[in-house]
């Protein structure tokens, strides 16, 4: 994701200085995780005082939630250029390969932590909620538009592949050796399947369970 | 999930003791996450002095790994008394229903803690890596009891619901009004449909992608 880390640490300007330190934070983040990183650490990192640093950021949590506003921010530029650069679908599944497909096991690192952190702060809760509303408003819109048959619900299929998209995260940022090819086959399949109205488990009227023999978990503990 | 703490409170043993503090550092944990919680304040929530903590664990990453430990071993626990009190499929079903359909925030949140660490800390991955291990183990091989069709392939099976079951955790942690029940009729749709041998996305032969248009990346950035 850090694509023009070089070209920004050369220039000069508030806003690519400002890039700058992110990048840096994030390497740190990705190599020691929020916590365990100082500003020390980032100073260090982008080769800048630490009292340089804080005319850009007035404290960790700051650079942390510049991060989580600079991924969001990117998501919004990847989405504008994919739908400039094909129709509807084309920019659909160029999402899905973009973000799951090819994401790196920092960038799954640094959104793992991003998640953990928004369980307790506040300010981070809020940017991940935005991130999350932008999100499902750009899928159910696009899904409203593909979709092929009358009875696909577009904001029930996007429920239904937001927990998987989230799984890849978790399993690339856990397993170093992680392919997410396999699961990713699978969220194209059952987005396919959900556009053309065949999703079982989308019904929320007569739910799959119904079909399974459930076991009886009342006595228990 | 610490059903038993009062009386673990009053217990003496050293076990039991050893219990006592890691529902302490559990309720910690949640609160503050691994990094803010101290074991000055696992030991006010334990009501015990620091002193006496640490004859129990050396520091605070041994909590941790301990606290996983245990995870770990209720879930083994969880899946012996499934397996005691019903069929295969009884127990199959009584575990996804007890871990995601009844799954805790706190629980929630402690995973994804837990995991976010595993990334960086070699004893906690490699306790995670052990849990993954034993859950593939149980499922594959529970899965390839329950197959109906020859063609379900229970190791593909488990790898296309693996996400879905973390996306599950992610979501529970992260968003405190989330309805886990529609991801979990769909987790227990694929199950169903794994086994009869109808899940298009586990062929690995010909993936699902092959069906639909997929655009050209190559050109872009």
């Amino acid at each position: 994701m850090s694509v023009a880390a070089g070209t920004v640490a050369e220039a000069k300007g508030g806003t690519t200085r400002r890039e700058h330190i992110l990048d840096a934070a994030e390497a740190c983040f990705v190599r020691s995780g929020f916590h365990r990183a100082t500003m020390q650490d980032i100073a260090r990192e982008a080769a800048m005082s630490p009292a340089n640093i804080y005319r850009y950021f007035a404290s960790k949590e700051d650079v942390v939630l510049g991060l989580a506003e600079r991924e969001r921010e990117r998501g919004a530029a990847l989405v504008a250029e994919m739908e400039r650069a094909g129709d509807r679908r084309g920019a659909l599944m160029g999402i899905i390969e973009r973000y799951f497909a090819q994401v790196t096991r920092g960038t799954a690192v640094l959104r793992l932590d991003i998640w953990s952190e928004a369980t307790r702060n506040p300010g981070i809760a809020a940017m991940v909620d935005r991130s999350e509303e932008e999100a499902r408003g750009w899928f159910v819109q696009t899904l409203a538009r593909l979709a092929t048959a009358p009875d696909c619900d577009p904001a029930a299929l996007y429920a239904a592949i937001n927990p998987l998209m989230k799984g890849i995260m978790v399993n690339r940022a856990l397993l170093p050796d992680y392919d997410p090819a396999p699961a990713v086959a699978q969220l194209r399949a059952q987005l396919e399947a959900g556009l053309a109205g065949r999703l079982p488990a989308l019904s929320r009227d007569e739910p799959a369970e119904a079909a399974i023999s459930h076991p009886a978990m009342g006595g228990a503990r």
